[in-house]
């Protein structure tokens, strides 16, 4: 098995045009992504509009499946990558998205990976952003960068296929890296050092989410690995018996 | 004066649809092309439906000028590239889109170039394939090739623009870095971070050195920031006060 056979998940977060689902769903039908994620979408996805412009890919509009938040849609895969256009991201690095797309086809384990885009008006949060281990940018102009969404998912899918090409043509001889940890246990390995942290007294309720959103944007820069975050549970684990023991 | 500053014709022959051809304008006011051509369209450009999908790409469909055959519509052009979808193009040759974009910018004169896509249903006709001087293919599944007009168009801007700024790619990626923290205040914290994992018993001496060098691996991979190290100290100076302070 190639290494890109890895199922491919288009994730959109709160899809409210019935054109644009039915676009995207076509879209994946002409790019060969078989499953479509909703994160609570805003229309009815078997809407008529819908159905008639996914033209053959309207069996991936009835099939999707729904999900109530991205954590949720995105537990099961190995490698997520997320889409941004807006320029108020703050730290979060944007990375090209070839190289980012490549990384994503180099993944070697056999569970899925995802491509997460957001909403038409406004994207997706910081917050969402930083569950994925890449974040992407598409290169417009910057007097109008607003593209969208099935155009978004148009260019993206289409650098994908290439990039599939690619690594098909030259066989895969690259040596594997490592997949990083996933976005689920990054995610249940920070809720616990914040847990830590404001019963220390490190944090306050008022000020836990920008704090632990810098930890969020270091980890997600370093690619964080699997061992790396049970090592950093393990800390988390000792400092609490640390603090308890002496306490009893 | 840079080549790719060639003005940019994008050309459609025939459009039906009000939809794509209000996608279409968008699609040029994000991608900065100036002058869209419309070779006898079949429907009205400036329909309510197709100023509405263009947004701040009205103004394209109000001045876009027409013609009655595609030779009139690339009468000035210097440089012309086709876009074709269709599997039976004869002996016309296909070639990737990035190197026939890449020629379309290193136009030396000064005159315009041309994109020219076709009709939704059935594209550019061989004819006109050969006004071209290079026909472009995009690369979609086999088993479903057929791209929605507007997002053939987004996928070829898209890598157009990415040409025109792989020239200063470079310089971008540089501005973007910040300087990350010093070995020095990076070495401080991981001292710091080891004497009390020591203490608390998550390090045995013979240990803590191949424990320690993950955490650098990972601070190093993440290119950690001097505000970064100095929120890990915070962390570390309050896991020391909760563990004394219940000692005392």
């Amino acid at each position: 098995m190639n290494s890109w056979a890895n199922p491919i998940k288009l994730v959109l977060v709160e899809p409210s045009g019935t054109l644009n689902l039915g676009s995207v769903a076509r879209l994946c039908e002409n790019f060969g992504i078989q499953e479509l994620r909703l994160v609570e979408p805003r229309c009815n996805p078997v809407d008529t509009e819908a159905i008639k412009m996914a033209v053959r890919g309207a069996k991936l509009l009835e099939t999707a499946s729904q999900f109530s938040c991205l954590i949720d849609a995105i537990a099961d895969c190995s490698r997520v990558i997320a889409t941004c256009g807006r320029i108020d991201h703050g730290e979060i690095p944007l990375h090209q998205s070839e190289d980012a797309l490549k990384w994503l086809l180099e993944s070697c384990s056999s569970s899925p990976v995802a491509l997460v885009f957001g909403r038409e008006d406004r994207g997706l949060t910081n917050q969402e952003l930083l569950l994925a281990q890449k974040v992407i940018t598409l290169q417009t102009q910057p007097s109008y960068p607003s593209l969208n969404l099935s155009h978004a998912v148009a260019i993206v899918l289409h650098e994908l296929q290439r990039c599939k090409q690619n690594v098909s043509k030259k066989g895969f001889e690259k040596a594997k890296k490592n997949d990083p940890a996933s976005p689920t246990q990054i995610n249940d390995c920070l809720i616990d050092a914040q847990n830590l942290l404001l019963e220390i007294g490190f944090l306050q309720k008022h000020t836990a989410e920008s704090r632990m959103n810098k930890f969020k944007g270091l980890l997600q820069r370093a690619q964080v690995r699997p061992e790396e975050v049970s090592l950093i549970r393990g800390v988390l684990r000792q400092m609490r018996w640390a603090i308890k023991s002496c306490n009893s």
